[in-house]
């Protein structure tokens, strides 16, 4: 995959110490939109739904998915991770890095996710489908994110056959895949939103439109840190661009809606704001041992408050890299080995000192 | 009551600012032992007592007593303050700083207090009864401060007579006071046995020997900030040596009791310790608003953590004077004008932070 043809490993100890380029908060409405992210699914005609493929057929799979992505052109360095050799850690590191699901790292068997430069690009092999695409950006970027996909999506396709009905288009593991396999999904940070309780109106509002409102790690996930990923829920007889329109319209009013309620609680209720961005750095910068849960609800006030011009000493990228890096495989890796919980309490609060008090 | 007989008016402003001697964390076993007060209950013979005294006899008493008090050689500078003539705010900046009770900072008519240099003495006139000799000291100081109250006793009784009965003793409004009239506290601050849930025990040990465990600001307040004071219950057949010999004998198994249960904390819950005292330092030197209930509860862990080397910046003469200058009445004095609470909370975690972050 490298241009000599060679892959090269990739090497997590390096990846948990770096932010991935989706976290440096560039990209437009990078205050509120933490990221958007577009995934298609993919399996790959002539072989079984991964449901009917034992472990034979899951190699061949990998070996074959892993020889056609390598011959494709898509500009960047990709790297093969064999998932299945990993330890819990690093699997789990890939997850808390948005790079694979849960259930590729839960299920068995053969499989491994390629992964590009600056983690814009992860394509899961033999996860629910024998291919998910995933391209990811900082930022409000449906259409770059989807052109890149697009491309990437084209070019494995002049590799390899994708099983494709006529009438129904792309054919996945899961009926609700069925058709262009795309789910388009932008990551909210809606603090103020949370605060007011006025993200139950969103909720609402999404649901009507077919939209899903989920928390940082997808399906099931609380909104733990008041991120809110924002996704099409269904995708049969909807176009890709219907899809990306129908967000392309919707985003830009939900973050409206957050920055007026902003407005208003400056307004309204400065001094509970500032008393409450006051306490997170406060303990932030103070406790000896705290809970992942805990830092990434302190971590969203923070964030507001370097939005609101409230904490003029840290920056966004650094907010949303602590989010990243201070889950529990981050902490473990940055660390050098295994901690139990009550030893991760203590190294997260020790990280979250050192790096918001420099 | 000075040296040349001209009274002069005690600066509530400067009191304010000023720390009590007895603050100063000085005196045996201070890093428990806030302090000791010794306060007896006596009433001028030939007068009725409060309950009777119509305010024409109030003024009376009064007068009279400043009269006697002033020709009392007492070894020091003695003020007189017209508690009639004060303010809500002033009044209850002498109930937050213990030279006056509540009862008589609420009560109607003429009444007021005399106040000696350092703030040890505190001669209540027109309380419960006509004269509430008080004298604190920094400290476990029972036989020290006996001596002084006693002096001051027999040299006020030099000069005028106090209603007494050969059989009963001091006649008392109040039947409980009877006999001595006489209270020893000694205010115990006591984290580590509350934290652990074992002051429970301390109650049932103490009411079973007749002593009343009370809080801050005595009858009917709650145990803030971790303070308790534990006093006499009856005086009643007991002679003041009775009564100090018993406090002299209990007090020093609770300070040891506390000790053990610190060492215990220390040896197997040291990182819990650690994150609650390093967590009250975060939120107190943090917040932009804060209830003075949340700032008792907060000192308490930094007193704790001062007591044992975790916190190497503050001293306990520093953390004392918070107790006391964060109260509303000193709050508002400081600041030079009344606040309302939300006002108050804000001025109080502005004062916090200048203190605790220089």
């Amino acid at each position: 995959m490298t241009s000599d043809g060679e892959e090269q490993t990739l090497c997590l100890e390096e990846l948990a110490r770096t932010s991935g380029e989706w976290l440096r908060a560039e990209g437009p409405e990078s205050d509120i939109v933490i990221s958007t992210r577009i995934r298609l699914a993919r399996n790959v005609a002539g072989f079984p739904f991964m449901t009917q493929a034992d472990d034979d057929i899951r190699r061949q799979l990998v070996d074959s998915l892993r020889t056609t992505i390598s011959a494709t052109d898509c500009g960047q360095h990709l790297q093969f991770v064999d998932v299945a050799a990993l330890d819990d850690i690093d699997k789990q590191l890939l997850v808390e890095r948005q790079l694979i699901s849960r259930e590729l790292a839960q299920s068995e068997g053969p499989r491994g996710v390629v992964i590009g430069e600056g983690e814009h690009v992860s394509i899961m092999l033999n996860e629910e489908d024998h291919v998910r695409i995933q391209v990811l950006h900082s930022g409000l970027a449906l259409e770059k994110t989807w052109e890149q996909i697009n491309d990437l999506d084209n070019s494995l396709e002049a590799r390899t056959s994708f099983a494709f009905d006529e009438e129904l288009g792309y054919l996945t593991a899961c009926p609700t895949n069925v058709g262009t396999g795309i789910r388009v999904s932008v990551m909210l940070h809606l603090p103020a939103l949370r605060i007011t309780r006025e993200i139950q109106k969103v909720h609402q509002a999404a649901q009507k439109i077919n939209l899903a409102v989920r928390g940082l790690y997808g399906e099931g996930s609380q909104a733990m840190g008041d991120f809110y990923q924002i996704s099409n829920q269904i995708t049969l007889g909807c176009s890709e661009q219907d899809l990306l329109d129908n967000l392309a319209e919707v985003v830009p009013n939900i973050l409206g809606y957050e920055r007026r309620v902003r407005d208003l609680l400056c307004r309204d209720n400065k001094a509970q704001l500032d008393d409450q961005i006051a306490r997170a750095m406060g303990i932030l910068t103070s406790a000896r041992s705290i809970s992942s849960e805990e830092t990434m609800h302190l971590l969203s006030s923070v964030r507001l408050g370097v939005n609101l011009g409230l904490v003029p000493e840290v920056t966004i990228a650094t907010v949303n890299e602590l989010f990243i890096h201070t889950q529990p495989s981050h902490l473990q890796k940055l660390h050098g080995g295994p901690l139990k919980t009550a030893e991760r309490n203590v190294a997260r609060a020790a990280y979250l000192r050192e790096r918001l008090n420099s």
